[in-house]
């Protein structure tokens, strides 16, 4: 995203002329629309709209967008959030000790192939400190031991606090968090589950998958939310698999699996183009 | 499409609040947008949208749509169009001996899927009669040879405009046509090319694909334009294959992607989900 | 398969020495080997082989091939199986009102590319007789309520008997059979699941799949056991999806999933490349 | 690969009772076969094999394992070659300025997931020596322009023969190796394309593609011969695009394809799982 664009997010109930008044509001003002996605849900009479805006000719500032959209918003009673293209988003990454998911996305970053700012990593052993200090990143070590949940979670809430975290990316962090803490970052934390969701939720999904004979492996991306695995699914893929592949073989093609899949719901993230809608989401690609 | 929907397809130069001016155009008149899509073309600065209309509150007939519609699409220097809930499409398919691509298309507009009129089939063989006969569908033979292929695509033609064509469907028809046949229905012939265009066009392309010794095949479809399988891509689709596979491998799995393929294209035709710009397609789906 | 070739299925305790044996014995014998392919299962420590063999030169007839094998056989404690090429498999299908694999597989097999005999399509509705017929062949309509069934089944397997029938393929039949059925064909009922197992077992699938928001949806053909879609797993595949896809898209898309799968697992059974292995398939392709 | 264990590759002419004459040889030296595979060219009447053998048991020393041997290869005019497990292949790495393909390598040698020595990486560009020093490898500088060419390949030949290079990945160098130089190391030198080939051979496969508008893109690896991007092609993959897609969009999601393909065919030749039969490649994986 150019530091010259806004994206506007929303949703609303359907109604009748929404593309008009967000189009016209935006021509008013001079905005030029670069990108405009809208999907309305035929179920639920839900509405959602993501407007890509070149915000150069816009004569409106971050200081007084607000003030001026407001009574479009009210009128067709949205939600709706705007994103300006010269913030850079804040992302806490948590990890134990698998490194391809970490060492993806600190690849994309360094090569600014992911524009975020990751104010630091955080683990709970300390095998992927090595990893991360090589790339001159702060690691911190939080242990977690079933007595010392409460306190090690507190302690990354301070630091997530303290560095303005906008986001958690889950990069194979094989901890569940409490139901607190993901409350407190609702659509806010990111995880890579290494299996076709539903299918294989739980502890090692490959080899529930090599138990049950499938010819397909998959992972799946996924807001996290109080239920384990059970949050709205961003991005999956799947490759196939045979009879010769071995439990590791399932492991090793995996992970390739799985670091394109996070990297895209990240993207997806970063982009602003994830609306959630219940315990699913529209992905405006 | 339901009956009582509308479908509004436009091309122009982009500009500031063209998406106001034709969302604000439908709100005006009573419509309600069930879809939009839009895509700015940044190479070449052309603007791309697509709007499907609830047109049961539509304050306009389509006998008064153009005339209301004028001012807005003279402002922009529009080519649009606007296709009717209400009309069926005519569709015309061309087939040789290889059955599969009929079967599957007739199948589909047996069971409701495909939502045309087909007034006949027509083949340079025989082979098919049968085949279409069962659906109780009129089948004309025509034989084409090098020396009567003037008189051969004449015949064809005259069918073609006494059964008020709209389009026409290739289904492995191993004819070229001429030039002057192709620019009478410009973005109007469908064909089902058994590669992954631009490799291996031309004739034999597993052939082809077999002796490269590649190790995924594929199906493209493509509007027909005068230079042989150089159209406007609109599907294509791949398989992995490996060195057990005999041409006659590559042949069979090859059908199930030209029919899907195939399929997905005719299907976009029908619901007006093509825009050609060059020699390429924007799909809105 | 050409008539003039056989095949050979072993499963066994692996060992030393076992493909040298195999071979030499196919070799001694006169006879030419096409295609070996073996497996390991490290974890069971079992040997899985199937081998193609020209049966041509081979100076065994089906008449005595077992009492040569013998030896071999019981030395390596095999569990085998030998398919003579001129050996047509004899193939019931059952439906229900879903057309799309019955039409598939009645055009594989017009068209010579399944090779099998298929003495009857049976239905507990009359819905598809019509497609039945017109392909010259028998179609039973066996309703099936709560309190006929014991009586419905035991028609359909009277039926089954008297046409020496080899396997059967449920394509897309809505019944589940009784376990005492079951029994009667292991490893030779082939259904197709519309999702992608362990996923979305049971009744709609495809509602599941849009009630939890999935980004793919998938179809598994496996061997029907008597617990509900459970059976070993012969072929899957997926196709990706996204938030504009109503549940009648799903469904649409899955067909072209559901018939590939299916027409798949069909294959390779007919070609006697499946060997079960407790609850999973070492499939030779 | 296991360092008890030898792999074994076989050419030959097809012929009645090679199988036999293997797996006797492997047996009567008290060796035992892991995996077996084969296959026939039914057009050429060419015999391919693998037999993957724990060396163990195995009555025969890398020192006298060939007089052993001759006898069998002799009777069948067979080329072949045997892979030690404790032999640990030496690759060098050619790049230029991108760095995705170095990175994936890298990571995958550290985490063992590649099991190979790397006794350096030399680039015609300074670019990527930071990331290499990271890694504790030596990085060479050769830069080349068209005068310095001759000298620049016999410094890299030099580099190469005194580190006992086994084989060479071009992890996207952008030079092409003159023919001398890719005579020398036949079979050896693995490249990745940026197309599906045969499609967009040559120079910005990315900006063709974009140009012929393809619904899909693809990626290729393939050992380099004289000719450009003609080599036998070892693994490749595809993936879908859209209109959307801009260049730059394509570049990156090409990125992700290229390092998982060009991985895959370096884990094939790391496992000698690959035979060469004039311009295809058998994969026995």
């Amino acid at each position: 995203m150019s530091p010259s664009t806004a994206r506007l997010l929303i949703s609303c109930p359907d109604a009748q002329g929404i593309i008009a008044a967000v189009a016209s509001f935006i021509a008013e003002h001079g905005g030029n629309i670069l990108e405009a996605d809208q999907h309305s849900d035929p179920e639920h009479g839900e509405f959602f709209m993501r407007v890509e805006i070149e915000s150069g000719g816009l004569g409106l500032s971050q200081e007084n967008f607000a003030q001026a959209w407001q009574p479009v918003a009210k009128k067709y009673a949205m939600r709706w959030n705007v994103c300006w293209g010269d913030c850079i988003k804040r992302l806490a990454i948590l990890v134990s000790k698998e490194s391809h998911c970490l060492n993806d996305l600190l690849w994309r970053w360094k090569t600014a192939e992911l524009r975020v700012d990751i104010p630091f990593v955080a683990g709970n052993h300390e095998s992927l400190r090595e990893q991360v200090d090589a790339c001159g990143l702060p690691f911190h070590h939080i242990a977690i031991t079933k007595d010392t949940k409460p306190q090690a979670e507190a302690a990354l809430r301070r630091l997530l606090e303290e560095e303005a975290i906008d986001f958690i990316v889950l990069a194979r962090y094989m901890q569940i968090l409490s139901p607190e803490f993901v409350a407190a970052y609702p659509e806010r934390i990111i995880n890579i589950h290494h299996s076709f969701l539903p299918a294989f939720a739980g502890s090692k999904p490959y080899h529930q998958a090599y138990e049950r004979g499938v010819k397909i492996i998959g992972a799946s991306s996924h807001y996290v939310t109080a239920e384990l695995d059970q949050g709205p699914i961003i991005a999956q893929a799947t490759m196939p698999v045979d009879h010769r592949d071995t439990i590791d073989d399932l492991v090793r093609t995996g992970r390739d699996l799985e670091r394109v899949v996070l990297a895209t719901a990240v993207r997806l993230h970063v982009e602003d183009k994830i609306l959630v809608h219940g315990n699913k989401t529209v992905v405006f690609d």
